[in-house]
């Protein structure tokens, strides 16, 4: 066993992330935006290619057309902060992937500063429009935004609601997706 | 300012996170294994489809097999366990999203027990061959592996090794990269 004495609190920052789509207008520090940016920075990447830009909006107007194109990015609504996520277009699978890697990496420095996000998406014309509203160079990929904000209310980690048997389980359990050696091997034990 | 403990330490976890190709042979513990999957059980995927089953291969025979198929995988080397990511094959991007989501978490919860781990990618045939070896199910996509293991030589967390000097600068600094209001606003300040 670890003998890190943050170990568990580390777990539960990890287990403990969902989707906090409504937000108190409280404004978020600068100290926790330094620490998304930091952690931002390093996060890895598809041959360290780093193929990313972020706008940080918070100007209330942007922010409101922002979450009115086409996919869905509505629950930006009262967000104090969104961090837009633009992606160099020239390989885009990679693209996706690493969008997925900094979209997690961001969402987690927050929640480390109890701050809530929720990915929020354009599709099809979404895309280009939040491009061109942004000046994006053509070209890259402007697919997803980030709203950070304090949670408009209280919320219980999902963990401790579903050990508390307030809540039905929202993830299927580990027997039914964790396979061992071979696709059709034995299943790993349903701990929780 | 937040006066949790853990704080930093959890910042940390997600700053310090860099690639780790040179495992120990020492085996991965069953409690890192179990919180491992946990994590994996809560990460976030588009509209909650949770689009993946894992594979833990522990056998060396077929790790070495995985490891030699075209692509970047051969850092799978001595690893003692590689957990193969099989991404429904319906939406290539949300997969390519979701898998990149997926991969840092695990890579943060292994990293959290002191595990060390890299993306290992397979490429053109090499994601066919790796499929079929595994017996996972034509259209699925099998691209990813993470190689688990404790690092084989101590290392110093890479800002670590930036603030005493001792190397160059691995990643753009934060001016570079994150935009104030518009993609030609005002850049962030770089704090480090």
């Amino acid at each position: 066993m670890s003998d890190d004495p943050c170990l568990r609190e580390e777990i539960h920052l990890l287990l403990d992330l969902r989707a906090v789509r409504d937000y108190a207008p409280d404004p978020v520090p600068q100290a926790a935006l330094d620490d998304i940016y930091q952690v931002a920075r390093w996060t890895g990447s598809a041959e360290n290619r780093q193929p990313w830009d972020l706008i940080v909006v918070r100007d209330r107007a942007m922010l409101d057309r922002l979450g009115a194109f086409p996919g869905y990015a509505d629950h930006l609504g009262t967000a104090p902060i969104g961090i837009v996520l633009v992606m160099d277009g020239s390989n885009e699978e990679y693209a996706a992937h690493d969008e997925g890697r900094l979209c997690e990496r961001i969402m987690l420095a927050a929640a480390a500063h109890g701050l809530g996000s929720c990915i929020g998406w354009w599709n099809g014309e979404g895309r280009e429009q939040a491009r061109a509203l942004l000046g994006a160079p053509p070209g890259s990929i402007v697919g997803a935004i980030l709203p950070i904000g304090y949670p408009a209310t209280g919320h219980r980690p999902m963990h401790e609601e579903l050990l508390s048997g307030r809540k039905e389980p929202a993830r299927k359990p580990i027997a039914d997706f964790i396979r061992l050696e071979r696709y059709d091997g034995e299943r790993a034990a349903d701990g929780g």
